[in-house]
């Protein structure tokens, strides 16, 4: 069933005539977007503004310890920017228009780590995570800038990390909605074990669709980055929005979770949705990588 | 602009963060079917689903006169079909998530006809009549089935009409948003003047498309002309919508309304806008005709 049908009775001059409302499966979808450690709402603003041509009423924010709270920058902790982004999805969520049964999350490194959290809160059907960070569990409490110096990250991020001791990978291991994964080719910051960790903890994701931008840096600099960013993110949330407008019943149905195989090239683990996005000579899907 | 922003504040923890919302100009689209006399809502179904996997609301009901109420099929006036009408477009506007700014009413023939007139009632942005009939404003509470014997109706439709001379095509005149006209090459009921007159009529519409169904009789007899009627409203009304999302502000601006002067070859006085739909051999331009 492609639609949703509702038989009505309309009353007019004290008699009855019938009617039918025929609707979308999925009305206006929700997404929220989360910045990185560093930066402000001004990085997704004008991917906000494509996304929101497609139908969809977005929310940008800045967390806590940027922009106007600068001044919390060093004492900010995940508990509190935590905090922030579950309060802002509760403002997307309530927005008039909004379906609370249709919300896209999307976040950048620390951003994308704290949206991997945010999904064994609320409820999240498409998960977007670009580069996202990873932390130790301790510490939560502890402003996060203090956490680069308690904690040796570049080791911890160097190693595959099993979803049993990890909040953000537990939390992605549980996600069933659609998840997509997006690597910086030449990311200093976030090596592709980070990206294998989070990769492999989503096996009950309903599709898992993973793309590498050539060329790339973490922060994305120069324009051709960030446009590659913004093209594979739209193609992605084109398709899952549309698609669940044409077929918000089956979609769990058809596009069966990636098989947490080791052994299994990753470049195939993707579910059947994860086709190559256009421009794919930009948006390349990672070779196969052996286990570390 | 193409989408519409508003800064907002996010309390979190007594404390503010900024936010802004990013939204499409236009929300969820209402569309409304009105069908023709001696039909039901069962003809609008199959396209009210399509439609609405476009993301739009739709509703289909039954006039007054027809389907349970064919017992009135005798004494059902056109002022009861009109409160109809009417009626059931108030009941599309109060559903919960449609854009009362963004409404389009589609209508067959007698339903064509009434619907022409609700845009002098109500708001309406979009409008696309099919083979929309004509009858002289008398009698105007008398058994709709009565006109055909009290009005030379075949003479009537024969002539190009004058919009002050009658209450559909008055309404027309007034009418400022954008109007879609679509004629059956074989219409043995509605001759193409009517189609004429409703066409020189629509001098202030935002845009005008006129398209006709080659080889199709009035009553659409055959998948084919179903098919094609399908395919030429689906592709007008996602211009419509896409277009409204994209530039809410602009589109006035950038479609100006036809010129009516009536040495114009008719097939160039649609808008900009018009341009052939996909399937254009099933579609096809009307060929100029000389005013009669």
């Amino acid at each position: 069933m492609s639609t949703l049908e509702e038989t009505i009775e309309i009353g007019v001059d004290g008699e009855r005539i019938a009617g039918t409302f025929v609707t979308p499966g999925t009305l206006i979808p929700g997404v929220l977007f989360v910045h990185g450690w560093g930066g402000s709402q001004e990085q997704y603003r004008s991917r906000a503004r494509e996304v929101a041509e497609l139908g969809c009423v977005c929310l940008t924010f800045d967390l806590r310890g940027h922009a106007q709270t600068r001044t919390q920058f060093e004492t900010v902790s995940r508990a509190q920017n935590l905090e922030d982004v579950v309060t802002a999805y509760d403002t997307l969520v309530k927005r008039r228009h909004v379906d609370p049964g249709a919300i896209a999350v999307v976040g950048s490194s620390y951003g994308g780590y704290l949206a991997a959290i945010l999904t064994s809160m609320r409820k999240v059907r498409w998960l977007a995570l670009r580069a996202p960070a990873l932390y130790i569990d301790s510490g939560w409490k502890s402003p996060k800038l203090q956490l680069h110096k308690d904690q040796d990250l570049r080791t911890y991020r160097q190693r595959l990390v099993l979803a049993s001791e990890n909040r953000a990978l537990k939390a992605m291991q549980a996600f069933e909605g659609d998840v997509m994964l997006i690597e910086s080719e030449c990311d200093a910051i976030i090596p592709r074990a980070v990206l294998t960790s989070y990769r492999e903890a989503a096996i009950h994701a309903r599709s898992l669709t993973y793309r590498c931008l050539g060329g790339a840096d973490h922060g994305l600099t120069g324009e051709r980055a960030q446009k590659n960013y913004t093209k594979v993110l739209e193609t992605w949330l084109k398709e899952m929005v549309q698609g669940s407008r044409r077929s918000p019943a089956t979609a769990s149905a058809e596009t069966p979770a990636p098989a947490p195989n080791a052994s299994q090239a990753q470049s195939e683990s993707p579910a059947p949705r994860a086709e190559a996005a256009d421009g794919a000579d930009s948006a390349r899907e990672p070779a196969a990588e052996p286990r570390a």
